[in-house]
Parts: C-alpha cells; structure tokens; sequence
C-alpha cells in the first residue's frame, strides 16, 4: 500500500494519517499541496490519499471540497477525527523573549490569535504552505517560531516551548480517506454519505427541495457547505454529508430524488463515522419498510387483492 | 355481462350505466342502496357496478366513499361525467297550480331550491330514496310533482312539465364503474388514480406529509376529501384522486411513500378520466428520469465510475 | 333570546341547544332546514341558532358547511358534544313482529344499519327530513316504527320499544350555536378556530401551502373538509377547524398567511371546545415570541444596535 | 471621513473602495488584517471598512464572515463587485525565465494554477498575506515575481510581465462596506439583506424550517453558507444573504420567524445590490398584501362583518 498526504512530514495530516489501521505497513508519501496528493491518486501513482477536509473552528477546507466535488471522480472511504493542539516550536536555547516571527499553515493562526495576543502579542505573524514547513523555516533560521503538532518537533531538531495551545477547547479537524471510484465500504450501522449537488438554475425552491428529499425520509444532515462552481456569483454546488448509507434503502431512495431534481449529483462515498453516532431511524424509513411498500405496490399494479 | 346499478330504474345512475361502451348488451340490475349494489359486486351475483362518487355542487357521496374506503375491498376501473339537468315530471293533466309536494332524493332539492322558490314556492318538498322513486310515487298518485331525469318520465308514464332544472350552470356528476380486485386498465396519458388513506395518531404535520409525497413529484391532486373513520371525532380517512396511472414511476414511488407513512393505505383504482385531461409532467419526474436514476444507483452501489 | 334550531321539537340538535347555560331562560323556535334556521338568524327573527356541523360516524353536514362558507355571514360562538344513541319509537301496542317500515333523517339511518339488519331485517327504511318528523310519521300512523332521540317518545305520544341503539360505541355529534357577526368570545386556553378557505387557481400546491402556513406555527389541524364551490368538478374550498383563538399571536399571523396565499377566506369564529382539550404550543410560538421577534424587528429597523 | 481596508496599499481591497462614491474625499487606512480592519471600525477609530466577503471563484471568505457573525456587531451598508484579473509584477528587468519563486495571497494562487503552470511551470509559490505585501517582497528582493492587481506595480516600482492573467472568465470578487451598526440605507427595490442564524440543537429539519420561512414568502436566497461556531463538529451557524428590505413587509415577518424559530439571528443589513437585479416579487407578498391581511385580522377581531 502506498499512502499520499499533505506534506512535508510533520504535518497533522501525516499523524491522521498514521491513525489508520492499514497505514502500519505502508509507504507514506508527502505532496506539496491537497490537489498534488489527489492528482498521485488519480494517476495510480498512490493507493489511497489523506487529506483535511474541514475543522470545528476554522471550517471546511475549500480546496479539498473543489477538488472532490469537482476535480476527477475520488471516493471517500473512511474519516479520521483529529483534536487540534498546537505546539510552539523554537530552536534550541531560544525563549519567549527572543521571537520575533512566528509562521504556520494560515488555518492554525485564527485557532491560536489570543494564545498568541497573550504569550507573544509583539511577534509578528507568517505564513507557511503547511505547519511543517513552517517548522523547516524556524530549523533554517527563516523565522524564530513555528506552531505545529508537538510530533514535528523531532523531525526537524526543534525544542517545545509550549504545548497544547488552542484558544477554543475540543477543536478537532476531520481528514478523509480517498480512493479511486469504488464499491463503499460494507454498511456498519454507523455511516456518513457524502454526495455534491450542483443546483442547475437559480430558483427560490431549489435547496429546499433537496433538503426535502431528506428529511422525507428521517435522514439527518450532518454537514452541509456551499461553494462556487466558477460560473459566476450565485452559481453553487452543495457539498453534504448525511447520516446513512447507500446501501440503505432510504438514502437510496432520497439519492435518486435528489439525481432526479438537481443539475448533477456526484456521490462521494459512503463510509463508517469516526464519531461511531448512530442514527436514530425514523418509523417508516426502515429498509424493512422499503420492501414491504415494494411488494405492496406489486401487488396492486398485478390486481392481486390485498391480503 | 351484469351491472348492478343504484335502482329503481329511471335514475341518473341507470343512464351513466347506459353510456358505458359494454353496457350495450350486457343486463341492468337495479339495486336499492349503493351499499346493496356493491355488496352484490362482492358477492359475485354481478360483474360489475356504477354508483355516484360526486357531484360538482353537491359534493362527494358519504355512502359511496365510505364503502369503497371501508367494505370489503373493490376497485375503480372507469368513471363517467354525467351533465346534472332536472325535469319536473307530473301525472298527465297535472298544471303547476295542482301541485303541492314535490318529491326527490335529498341530492336534488338543494340543485333546484331557487327554482323552485320561483316556480312552485307554495309546494312542499319529500325526501326520496332516489329521484326515480320519486316519479314512482307521483305515478302512485302519493305526490303531485317529481324532479327527476327527463329520461324517467316514459318509463313511469308521467308528463314532463319543465326540463332543464338546475340552480347551478354546467352541473356535473361523477360516476365510476367498479369490479373486484384486479389489475388496473392499461395507462392512457390521462389517468387517474384513488386511494383512501388511514392516519393513525393525531399528529399536526400528518396530511402535510402525505401531500408531501405527491407534491415532490408533481403530482396534482384532483379531489381530496376527509371522512371519519367511526372511531370518533378527530380520526379521519383522507379519499383522495391524483393524476396519474400506477404504472407510473412517479406515482409508484409515491404510493409507497404513502404505504409507509401512514398507518394504512387502500389502492381504488388507475382509470381513464373522463375530461380526458391530460397532466403536466414536471421536469425529473418522467418514467425515464426514475430508470436514470435507479441505473446511477446501481452504478455507485457497485463502485463503478461515473461515465 | 331567541334561539332557531332545526326542528321539528324533539330533535338532537334540540337537545343540544337545551345543553346551552343561556337556554335556561330563552325561547327555542324550531325551523324545518338549516338554511332556514340560519336565515333567520341573518335577518335579525332570533338572536342565535343551533344546528349539526358533524358527526363522528357520519361525518360532516354538507348543509351546515355551505350555508356557513357561501351564505351571508354568520359565526360559530359556541360548540356542543352530543353522544349519538337512538331509540326505537312506536305507537303503543306496536311489536316488533309488527313493523313494516321504519322511518329517520338520512344520517340516522348508517349509524343503525347493522342494529336494524339484525331486529328488524325485513322493514323498510323511509327517509324523513328529520328524526322528530320519521316521530310525527309514526304517530300520524304512516310508518310502524321512527329512530329517534328517546327524549321524542313523550313529545309525540310514542312508546319506547328499544334504546341505545347504535352500531359504533362513543358516536358522537358536534353542534355549533351561532350569531351574527361579532367580536369573538375571549381566549380561554382551549379554543378552536373555524375558517373556509377558497383557492383560487387549481395549482398542485395550493393545499399544501395553506397547511404549510398552520404546521409552521405549531398549529394543529382537526377537522379539515373539502366542498364544492359549485363552480365545476375540481373547484372546491376547504373547511378548516384548528386549535388556538384568532387573538392568539400564532393563530393570527396565521389567518394573515392564509389570507394573502388565497383566493378568499372567511372567518367563522373562534370558540371554546366542547372537549376542552389543552394544545401543546410549539416552542417560539407562544405570544411572548411574536412579542418579542416585532420588538427586535422594529429595533433592527431603526438602527439599534442589539442589547 | 476614514475608511479602514485590508492593506497595504495597492490590494484589490484599496481598489474596491475607491470605486465608492464618497471615498474620493476621504482618508484611506491599511490594516494588516480583517480583524485588524474591523477592530478599528469598531474603536470608533474609523467611520468605516471594506473588506472582501466572497469571491465567485474561491468562495466566500472565512475570516470576514465569522469576524461579522460572531465578533461585535457590525453592519453591511453597501456591497461592490470588482471583476478579478492579476497582473504578474516583476522588478524591472526580470523576464520569464528568470522567475525561480511567485508570491500571492492564497486565495490567488488557486485562480491562477493554470496560467502559471502554463507560463512559469518552474517557479514555486510563496503565500503572502496580501498581494501587495507580495508585491512588496518582490521589491525588496525576496522574490521573484507576485500576482496581484495591475494598479499595485506603479506603488510599488515594479513592472507588469502579464496582464488579465485568470483562469476562469468573469471572475469577480464582492466586497463589502460596513458601518457600526445603524438605521439601513433605504429601500432602493433592488436590495439585498444579510442574516447570521444561530441553530441551537442538532435536529433533521433544522436548516428546512428556516429556508421554509423564506420560501413561504417567495424570498430567494442569494447566498447560504454554513460557517462552525467553534463549539465542535456540527455545530454551525448559517450566514444568508437574501433578495429584499428589511424594511418590507415579507421580509419582516420572514424575519421574525427566523428570530422565532432559531437559538439566534444576527441582523447583518439591507443594502442595494451591486449588481441592481430586481426581484420578482410573489402574489401575495407585496407590502399591500400584507397591510390589507393585516386590516383584515383586525376586524374579524373586533368583531366587524366582512365587507
């Protein structure tokens, strides 16, 4: 099994990443960028990707969204929930006195501001394309501090100033598995389906009857995130993430509604929660429920009497 | 060929049965009730039955829906719109100064009240079993006037003092035709299709859901009607004529939504509407738009890629 | 006061008008139709009427329902429960061998059917035009038997050969006393409300939408009817009875929705129930909401910044 | 008057502002930050701020939304669309193959990928926290080339190597005016107005109950976008834009529903529409609708007969 994620090594990405059962015997390879990595997928030249896809604070990560709802065809199958603490990494023999710059990803600076505003007000903010290159600048001696995961610092010879450092407590990122376009996952009892829905003409009713398509059927939204497709302001897609699984026959149901009403739908996988939340499923939306209505719907359209 | 029919003869339910293309050769039975006629269908004694469903001023017939949403079950197959016009017909010899009662079913005093507060305002009106009876009686020599169907008089041997009696321009009864259980007529384009639905608990969004079914596929409901179930006030059954054919996918997907939403549903019947109007078909809702969609299903369900 | 009932004396909705606290004292006039006891009560001849609106069994009165929604306005102030059990009335010395014909107002007839089929399987029922005149039949000597009130025996000299006759338990009919336009009596926690909506192009959501305007404030529907215009097959209004007073905040926003989304709606009173049964107000439904929501409204609007 | 901006100078953002009518007069400060931008405007320091909110390519922007939703209150008085196209600015001398490193903001580099990979595939880019600072680095020496507006090269002594360099056509970024909170700017007709709505629980018809409160009065969402409130995994807060006035009447009510229905509702404002698309307004919803159903609710409550 070889692995992409978003490198360099160090990152959060690469410790969700190491959360995997599978990822043990495996080759990790770090990308420079979230489409790099899914474009090594896409290629063959990986087997499977990691990548953030959004965060309790910070939200959801557009350019993962894009690349999946509109890049070539990736599925997701699994999630891995990651709680958000940062470190500030130094060079050895440096101390609070001594910083000047402190750089990280753009996503960790608003998770750490007051942190920040308190333990370093004077210091002056950079941006990195990741928290471990971050912490490649502070080993080079671009700038004096980095905040990143506390397990970068081995990695690039750096000391721990401070640890578990996060202005809102219980943040959590949530990464995603990629593979290429295949069959889900067995149903657990505990799934996510993630679908992106792309809104043909602007018209008032239109989310509503795709939320509809839902709630019809007692299936509970778990995410649900507009982006732009490009065509202009006011041109969305709909990236959500429900509770259920395309096996079951609700969210089978409420997915051909929703193929049916939309623009374009594409499906994006449906796979075990890492919250392990079970759904509480609505009195008649039960798959039992399906097949009974089936056959009774056979019936009638054969003229056999009610039983 | 046997039709029962709500008797005695002369009735506009014996000329509704008339205008059926097989009641050309077939026998007429006159029976007393709605409820004696359909239980001669169950019984197999006839082939078939016409009764009346509704009419455009009058509204449903409590006994007729009550029976097919409750009796022992029977299935529309055809329905016929008859033009609702009155004669008042007399004993030969009679003037509108002789008369003093005038008799009918309790459905037609309320469809000629102003005429006839204007023509005979000292006469008082009888209640009938049906207006054929009514002419019966005026034959018997027990009223003096009768409204009934112009096409009754011959076969009592009354006069036709006035015809063309309705309060109401373009007045129209629906009649259907019903047989045991069996397989609907073949789709037409412009169908209909009854149910009678059963709510179980008195929940506020209940209707709102089962409308919900048929609104999120476009299709339009001709004729909704609440009529108690016997179990006391507040629990009702919702009859109820939509456009559409069984056969449909649209309204498949419906009724089974429907089976399984509410706490008992009952199938009366796909059949050929007699305005012949044909229904709109919303955009997604086609047959073929549910076969595309139930292919895509498959296709993520099997992991194969989008083509 | 004056009180018009549908007469003759000895009817049910006698009865109910006698429940009445401001009975006591008043006079009771009987009229033969419901139009004419309301007409009455339009041109200022009595101060109130009393007549059926429905019937747990039987349903609604057509009568009652097109007289309120399209005759000139009237409204319901006050509601009565009256539990259905009828009597078997005949002139002294009359046996059960000895009935021939049994008489009763239409309704009366299905809620006796099976009890008739089972004691007097071979009489033949005759429709009267109330159950106190199937009475006044018996004791004129024109029929053998009359479905009545027990309370009827006495008025009409009749000896009672059976009572508590009914084929379903708990039937029960509810009764409307009502006045000429007025300022509705005061909230009292357990009210109903009474509108007739018409709609005015025959569009798919039509219904929808009206209900939509009542479940989105937690509004509960309890009967709701659909009759004919008299404007063709297809064109009908809908007779709404719903929990709440038109002073309560929800109700009234509402009334306003219904009003703006029809093509008509008359008010027909709000009134305490004869059940009085609590409803449960939905959370941000409650006055204090609406109260609260136009204050910040009105705060918003005028630039105040928010506390 | 003084308006606070994202600086430094020569951002899209200074651009932005400049196209108000009364910025010609007025003072112009840079900030580094948003947060920074809108800290002053609300220290009284400023009498206003432009800052960027969503661009059709790269979606809406986090910072700016939450800062409004959730920092203190602040008002949106009038928007400005600014078509996006970057310049590549050089020190005068530099030629394509010379370019080793390119700087932007992140939001650039995504609208450019293409372009760049094209022209300078080679160089590798560097995040800048503006592209004025970008272009700043590229002036002291730091690196080689910044995307960035055209108008930034002659602030800044550099070149222009390309011009109109994007990669989707019509691209365009919406900017924002704000002001402490105050009284709207008046109706113009073709308004738009701003929510933040706050979902207490986590339950299925959440997010449908409030687009419901926006359809139900043929009010278009122009924008809907989900943003974490930083109390975990599924819990957000829905930033809305919509056609219409705060100051209309289907729009108040629509309004206090929201208020009603969620935990809380942020008023962000009502202002005219950059792009003066006039919304069709529903049968039913004008401000006359509203009134006249008003009049109506008072007078079947004081009792008066209908008209």
């Amino acid at each position: 099994m070889r692995y992409a994620y978003l490198g360099p090594q160090g990152t959060f990405t690469e410790a969700a990443l190491r959360s995997l059962p599978d990822a043990a015997g495996a080759e990790h390879l770090p990308y420079a960028t979230v489409p790099a990595a899914l474009d090594a997928l896409r290629r063959d030249d990986v087997d499977a990707a990691v990548v953030a896809l959004e965060n309790s604070v910070e939200g959801s990560v557009p350019t993962t969204l894009d690349e999946l709802a509109m890049g070539d065809p990736l599925q997701i199958v699994s999630e891995i929930h990651l709680p958000v603490s940062f470190a500030l990494l130094v060079r050895p023999g440096t101390d609070f006195g001594d910083i000047k710059t402190v750089a990280s990803h753009p996503h960790a600076q608003p998770q750490c501001r007051r942190w920040l505003a308190e333990h370093i007000p004077d210091a002056e903010w950079r941006a990195a394309t990741s928290n471990a290159e971050a912490a490649q600048h502070v080993a080079d001696g671009h700038y004096d501090a980095a905040l990143a995961g506390s397990f970068a610092a081995a990695r690039y010879g750096l000391g721990i100033l401070a640890e578990d450092i996060h202005d809102v407590a219980d943040a959590v990122t949530r990464f995603v598995e990629l593979r290429r376009p295949c069959a889900p996952p067995a149903p657990t009892g505990t799934d996510r389906t993630t679908v992106a829905a792309f809104i043909g003409e602007d018209h008032p009713g239109a989310l509503l009857e795709i939320l509809n398509e839902f709630a019809m059927r007692g299936i509970n939204l778990t995410l649900i995130q507009s982006r732009p497709t490009g065509a202009g302001l006011g041109s969305y897609l709909f990236w959500m993430d429900f509770e259920g699984h395309v096996e079951d026959a609700r969210v089978g149901e409420a997915l051909m509604g929703l193929r049916r009403v939309v623009a374009d739908v594409r499906f994006l996988g449906s796979y075990c929660r890492a919250d392990q939340i079970r759904p509480e499923i609505r009195r008649g939306t039960h798959d039992a429920d399906f097949t009974e209505a089936a056959a009774w719907l056979t019936a009638i359209r054969q003229g056999h009497p009610e039983p």
